[in-house]
């Protein structure tokens, strides 16, 4: 699977994924290792805090969404190699037992001026949960290279 | 350990961290589970890759910055809870044997107008390598709780 080139990318195309079900053991181990706070590590202290109950490290539900996004149609030629964000925030948490599903959405495609072999595509990728609601968006830059390149 | 209230932030003020030393390892285990591309997991495959060798998952490098965050002096009472980022970039990739550290800076603090019992600063955190080089740039806004509030 030689995956996509720049030239294979339209102006609002889309992606979706499977679903990844996130069950709280794993909500447990990533946040010990990553981020190690109440609210991601004990039912107890974490009914009593803002999020009345154990939610998701904001990171794990970004490597999920990564995972997914690996996983899923996109497939840049390469390899999908983000440079950074311009938008990315968390609406609301994720809980144990909820189901993520992404959809991705092409934004702007831009070939670059200085080097003729690659160009970045701006890409919205929105997670949701089981009922709909998203949980991350995220509206970011890969760099993706030209098919003339490959065959020069 | 209460940790700092609204009151208790400056603009200006920083926030630095110890040292974590990435093992290749910890990169091909990250990557494994959420990340599973090529450049993250094989050297061989690594070394014919835009990056010419093993290179951390840029989620790898988010979740550590987060490790270093939580283990720093930033603090808030009630925890780190991120709503979301301005700006977000990886300048430059995380490889084998690097040891990355953070510096944060306070940028913005905020009362909020419609909860009386909390506000929001703005941080902006960089993660340097060992040779003093950015890895990854994030602008974000953290909920923290007012003073007054907790002693209501």
């Amino acid at each position: 699977m030689p995956g996509r080139y720049l030239e294979d990318y339209r102006v609002g195309q889309t992606f979706s994924s499977r679903r990844l079900r996130v069950e709280p053991d794993a909500i447990r181990a990533f946040a010990s290792q990553f981020d190690p706070q109440a609210f991601h590590l004990d039912d107890t202290l974490a009914t009593a805090s803002i999020f009345g109950g154990l939610v998701a490290s904001g990171w794990h539900t970004a490597a999920i969404t990564m995972r997914l996004l690996v996983d899923s149609d996109l497939k840049p030629a390469g390899g999908i190699i983000g440079l950074g964000f311009e938008e990315f925030r968390w609406p609301r948490p994720v809980r144990p037992g909820d189901e993520l599903y992404i959809e991705s959405e092409v934004l702007d495609i831009q070939q670059s001026r200085s080097r003729p072999e690659q160009g970045r595509i701006k890409v919205r990728t929105t997670t949701f949960n089981q009922r709909g609601k998203p949980v991350q968006v995220q509206v970011g830059t890969l760099l993706v290279p030209r098919k003339g390149a490959a065959n020069a």
